[in-house]
C-alpha cells in the first residue's frame, strides 16, 4: 500500500541485492518512517524478537528472508563449504529465527519453507540462489493471500453498506492486522482497503492496543496515508460504542488459528468478542490459511501464550512536545506488572474465518471442507 | 488510610480554617504526592472538572465543601449582604459546581444538602458555620459508608479464602475504586483493605483503566502504600487471567447506579463484566447508597456518557526517565479519536452490589428492600 504516495511492502529485496533485504521499522511509527536494511541472521533475529517487523505473516516473509541470509553467511564463514558444515550453519541459524517469538506459527511456516526447499548436495551458490528465489516467492503468495482475503471479505461490508442504504458502514478492528502486519493489503484491513476502493463509505474505530499500542500507532497510520476515515478508542471503549450501535461489524486479525476456529491474537480480542456476542454485532477473523494451526484443536488450553516483560506496560513510548520519541513511567517503581501478548477467542464468539478462499464458518467440518489438503496434512 | 505513614483523607478541612479547605491533588500520582488548597468557589469547580479530584464520593464531598465557600464568597462580595444577593450567589456558585461533571450523581448530592440545610433569612455568619457543620457531616458519613462497605463485602472474601483453603484470593479491579475516590477506605477496595487487617492474604490484579489510566497511577500506588500486593495488568488481559483461573472475583466501583442494579461506571466495566459471565467468576459492584439514582431504571438507554477531551486519548502522562512529568503522543497527528469516559453494566452480569447496608442482589426488589426509604422518595 501507499506512504507518502509512494509504493510499499513491508518486507522486499531489492532486485539485484543478493546479501540483505529490507523491511520498514515499525517502532517509531507513526512520528517517524524508517527502513531498515538486514544483512545478517542475527539482525533479523533481534528485528522479529524486537518487534521492528510484527504482525504473524510479515514476521513469516522476514523469516524466510533470513533464511536466504543463513545460506550467505553459511558461504563467507565456513572454511571448506562441506554440504554438512553448511547444513549444520543452515540448521543453527533457523533455531535461532525460531526462538525468536513463542505465538506466531507462520514463523514456523518461513523457516521450514526454505528448510525444505533446500538441497545441501548442491553447490552454495545454487543453494543461496535458490533461497533467495524460495523467499521471493513466499512473499509475493502472502501478498496475494492478503489480497484474496480482501476480495473475498469485502462482500460482508456490501451486504451490511446496502441493510444500511449506504450509510457509513461502521468496522471495529483490534490491533494491527493491516498491511503493516502482512506483506501488502493486510488480513482485517485488506476487505477495508478493497471497500474504500470500490465506493462503499466505511469508517473504522480502531482500538489503541495496550500494551504496545498497535492500534493507535499503526492502523491509525496507514489508514490515514491510505485517506479511509477512522477514529482511535481506547480499547475500553468497544463495549459501549456496541450497546449503542455504532459498530456494524468486527474484523480482527489472527496471530494462530486451531482447526477448530479458536482464535489466539493480541491480548484483549477476546473481549471485544464477547462485546459483539452480547450485541448480536457479527464478529469476523480475517486471516491467510498459512496461520491455522491444524495440529491443535482448544485454543484455550493448548495455546502458548507468550508472556512479556513488564516494562511494556510500565512504560509507554510517544512523540514528547519537544519532538523526541522517549518513554514515561505510568505505574509506581515498586508495583508489580504482568504482560500477557495474546489471548485465545473462542470459536462459539466468532462468526466466521475469512480466509484467502472464502469465508467460512468458525468450525472443523467448515474449516476442513474449505482445506481439505492442509487439514489432512497433520 | 495511610501514605508514609500518615493517616489521610482525600479532601478535609483543617479544624481552625473557615475560608478554605484541602484536597490531594492526584493528577501526578504516583510520580508526586501534591496537597493542594482551595480557597475560592472557582478552584474548586476547576478541581473538579480537571479531575484533581475524581471518584463519584469524593467528588460529592469536595462540591459539598465547595459550597461552604460559596457562602464566603457571597459575604465579601456582597455590599449589603441582603438574603436576596447571598441566596442569588450561592444558588449561583450551586450552578456552576453542577456544571463541572455530568455523570457523577454524588456531585448533586453534595451540593444539595448545602442547599437544604440553607437559611437565608439567617445572618450570614451563621450561614457560613452551617455550611462548614453540612460540609464536615458530609465527609463524615461518606467515610462512614466506606467503611460499612468494606465490613459487609469482606465476607465475600473470607467465603472464597475459606474454599480455596487459605490460598491467596485474586480479586480483579478496574479503574479507582479506592480511597482515593472516596473521603476514605474507598468502596471496591474497602473489603480488600478490611480483609489485609484480618490477615487474608489477597493480591490485586489492577487494570490500567485507560484513557486516564486510573488504576495503574491510583489504585496501584494506593494499595502499594498499604502493603497489599498487586499487579498492574493492561484493560486487555482480564479476560485471559478469567479464562486460566487466575481471578477469584472481580470488585468494580461504580459511578452511578440506576434502581434496578445497571452500573455506570468507568468505561471497559462492562467489558470485565462480559469476561466474569463467561468465566463463571463473580462480579460485583461496591458502592455507597449515594450513588443510587433511584429515578433511573435502564442505564444503558437513559445515563448521559460523558464524552471528554480527544487529546486524554491521544496524549498520556507519566514520567520522563528525567524525572520531569511530561506527557508524549500516542496517535497519528491527523487521526480523529474519541473518548467516552463511562460505560453501562446492564445488572443481569453483576452477582451482586455491595452497600453500607449489605450485599444484595442487583435487582429493584432486593434494591427497595434494602433502601425502603430511599427508593420510595422518587
Amino acid at each position: 500500500m501507499k506512504i507518502d504516495g509512494k509504493h510499499y511492502t513491508t518486507v522486499w529485496r531489492e532486485l539485484d541485492c543478493t546479501e540483505s533485504f529490507s523491511i520498514i521499522d515499525q517502532r517509531t511509527l507513526p512520528h517517524k518512517f524508517v527502513i531498515e536494511e538486514l544483512s545478517s541472521v542475527a539482525a533479523v533475529a533481534a528485528a522479529i524478537q524486537d518487534m521492528h517487523v510484527r504482525g504473524a505473516p510479515a514476521i513469516g516473509a522476514t523469516a524466510c528472508y533470513g533464511m536466504f541470509l543463513a545460506f550467505v553467511e553459511a558461504k563467507a564463514n565456513q572454511a571448506k563449504n562441506s554440504s554438512e558444515e553448511i547444513e549444520k550453519a543452515v540448521i543453527d541459524a533457523s533455531k535461532l529465527l525460531a526462538a525468536t517469538r513463542p505465538t506466531a506459527v507462520n514463523l514456523f511456516f518461513g523457516i521450514d519453507a526454505q528448510l525444505v526447499a533446500a538441497d545441501f548436495s548442491k553447490p552454495i551458490e545454487w543453494q543461496i540462489e535458490n533461497a533467495i528465489a524460495v523467499a521471493d516467492a513466499f512473499a509475493k503468495e502472502e501478498r496475494e493471500r492478503s489480497r484474496q482475503i480482501g476480495l473475498h471479505g469485502v462482500s460482508l461490508l456490501e451486504e451490511i453498506s446496502k441493510k444500511k442504504d449506504g450509510e457509513v458502514v461502521n468496522i471495529l478492528t483490534h490491533c494491527n492486522a493491516g498491511w503493516l502486519a502482512c506483506v501488502d493489503y493486510g488480513t482485517a484491513t485488506a476487505p477495508i482497503y478493497e471497500a474504500h476502493e470500490r465506493g462503499i463509505p466505511v469508517h473504522v474505530w480502531v482500538d489503541e492496543t495496550r500494551p504496545r499500542n498497535q492500534g493507535a500507532r499503526l492502523t491509525a497510520w496507514e489508514l490515514g496515508q491510505h485517506g479511509i476515515p477512522h477514529t482511535v478508542i481506547v480499547d475500553n471503549a468497544g463495549g459501549h460504542l456496541m450497546q449503542h450501535g455504532l459498530v456494524d461489524i468486527v474484523i480482527v486479525g489472527s496471530d494462530r488459528t486451531t482447526a477448530r476456529g479458536d482464535v489466539g491474537n493480541k491480548i484483549g480480542t477476546y473481549l471485544k468478542a464477547l462485546a459483539a456476542a452480547d450485541n448480536e454485532v457479527p464478529f469476523y477473523v480475517a486471516l491467510p490459511s498459512s496461520t491455522i494451526d491444524w495440529a491443535m484443536q482448544d485454543g484455550v488450553a493448548e495455546m502458548p501464550i507468550e508472556k512479556r516483560g513488564g516494562e511494556e506496560v510500565s512504560y509507554i513510548h510517544g512523540r514528547a512536545d519537544s519532538g523526541e520519541i522517549t518513554r514515561v513511567l505510568l505505574t509506581p517503581e515498586k508495583s508489580a506488572v504482568a504482560n500477557y501478548a495474546f489471548d485465545v477467542t473462542p470459536a462459539r464468539f466468532v462468526k466466521g474465518l475469512i480466509t484467502e478462499r472464502g469465508v467460512c464458518a468458525a468450525c472443523p467440518s467448515a474449516l476442513k471442507e474449505m482445506y481439505p489438503k492442509l487439514s489432512s496434512n497433520v
